[in-house]
């Protein structure tokens, strides 16, 4: 079996309740139908309910107990979903047919909004067809050029998507072109102080090395012919990027080059924050919601 | 047949000759015995004889008119290699066993050096196993967060290498982690800054197109569904990198995940410089002399 297949065959008991902020697209319909075909989730479709019924037809969707509409006017459903997650109906928030940031708008709303005070960040899960392991990649969505504090941030992220994925205590890459820290490279000092502020347990639960480069990072050989003594190269869990082009380039040539299966969710919020885009493949779109209701680890 | 081997069947029929900066390599040298055995170039391995000549013995090299000694001392054998280049008795440079530091300072001597005044950039050329074009990407080794001037002469020596690949006019992404020109993200106004330069013609022998995402640049399909016209985007030759880490990740995700193969050299200087690392595949490195000894078009 697929590695990320085991998040869609391993939902919670408990069900976990996703509030959809504008529901009617056949797109996201169609994935609220795969989803429930696979026993997933369930839904709370928020948006105008005409449209979201004539679409959810189409789509072969059954309403009951799993899946129910919230009739709400369309420019209020981002709100309307973001609140169902703050109050606790909902477990995840997903992105309907809204714009990404009229939602991250209603997510950091200071009164009814998701944040914990912590930076937002999308954090990206990869099986490749030849390689054997997962890999978790961020931030290629979030975060354009992060500072210091922000990447720690960013690390914790990861960390906790990788315990619900069922990776305990992940190894963690801080990437660079080179492995040598370079005054005149401020990805390789910051990985490098990322690496010590984890020794000092400044960033918990994980074990982060760096700078890397991509290659030390994830090929034993490639470390051992640099003469790279340790516990992450070559067998990291997780690749932290210095920048948001670093992890985009990454993400992209993972997909279209290396045939990699792909699941992503934002992490930092009160909730998992599903955001997925017309163009992703449905299997991307039902594995990022099975990523997203799994239940944290305690 | 591999399109990079083409690289291999066709080398110029006046035979172009390489100065090796110190040969006393057993992986250099099994690389001027694999080059002479496809009769690609000649060869003057700068360096001590004895040292050379006992290491040939093992790499089973004939000395004679394609391959011949210089015998100088091990830390004169960079200035002597450079100086054979930049006096015309060689057409290509290639670093031995010595520092990339070391070489290039001698490579950007005031007298006898091999300056244009342009910078030098690094040029790497993909073939994929499953893809229906070469690519060329720069710059992953030399030029850390080149400005703007600077990409634009990052270009210009990646479409030099284009040409003496045998892409005459090539296409040119100026990649960023969007396809929108982004005030708050410096890759995206550089690469539209770029597509402009290009346009009044500041660019030439080429089409530049940017920002575009790793994905609107290799794949027409998205591309399309982002609704983007251009003639650039979907099938890009050339893929600039806003960055030295941008570039390095890429190059070896290719690399190690999608099972390219590769061939590289510095651009911009009088002459082709092959700086190849221990750690390359044997084929690379033999890939890597074959494009510099490419004739350039006139």
């Amino acid at each position: 079996m697929n590695r990320l297949d085991q998040l869609l065959e391993t939902p919670p008991a408990q069900k976990r309740v996703v509030a959809v902020a504008q529901a009617a697209d056949e797109s996201i319909l169609k994935t609220v139908s795969r989803a429930t075909a696979h026993n997933l989730c369930s839904f709370f479709l928020f948006g105008e309910a005409e449209r979201i019924e004539e679409i959810a037809e189409r789509a072969g969707i059954t309403f009951g107990a799993e899946v129910s509409i919230v009739d709400i006017p369309a420019e209020e459903a981002s709100s309307g979903a973001v609140q169902a997650v703050s109050t606790g109906k909902a477990d995840v928030l997903m992105k309907g047919d809204v714009d990404t940031a009229t939602l991250m708008k209603q997510v950091l709303h200071k009164e009814y909004g998701l944040s914990t005070g912590k930076i937002l960040s999308h954090v990206a899960l990869f099986d490749f067809p030849e390689y054997d392991r997962i890999l978790f990649l961020t931030d290629s969505a979030m975060n354009i050029s992060p500072r210091l504090k922000e990447k720690a941030q960013i690390i914790e992220n990861a960390v906790s998507v990788a315990h619900r994925s069922g990776v305990p205590e992940p190894k963690v890459a801080a990437l660079a072109a080179v492995e040598k820290v370079t005054s005149s490279m401020e990805a390789t000092t910051d990985a490098a102080l990322l690496a010590q502020m984890n020794f000092r347990n400044q960033i918990k639960e994980c074990v982060v090395d760096g700078p890397l480069a991509f290659d030390n990072a994830v090929n034993e050989q490639a470390a051992s012919q640099k003469g790279i003594e340790s516990p992450v190269a070559g067998k990291a869990d997780i690749l932290v990027a210095p920048d948001i082009e670093v992890a985009n380039v990454l993400y992209k040539s993972f997909v279209y080059f290396a045939k990699a299966r792909v699941a992503g969710m934002i992490a930092g919020a009160k909730a998992p924050i599903v955001v997925t885009s017309r163009s992703d493949h449905p299997e991307t779109k039902l594995l990022s919601l099975a990523l997203a209701v799994q239940k944290e680890e305690e």
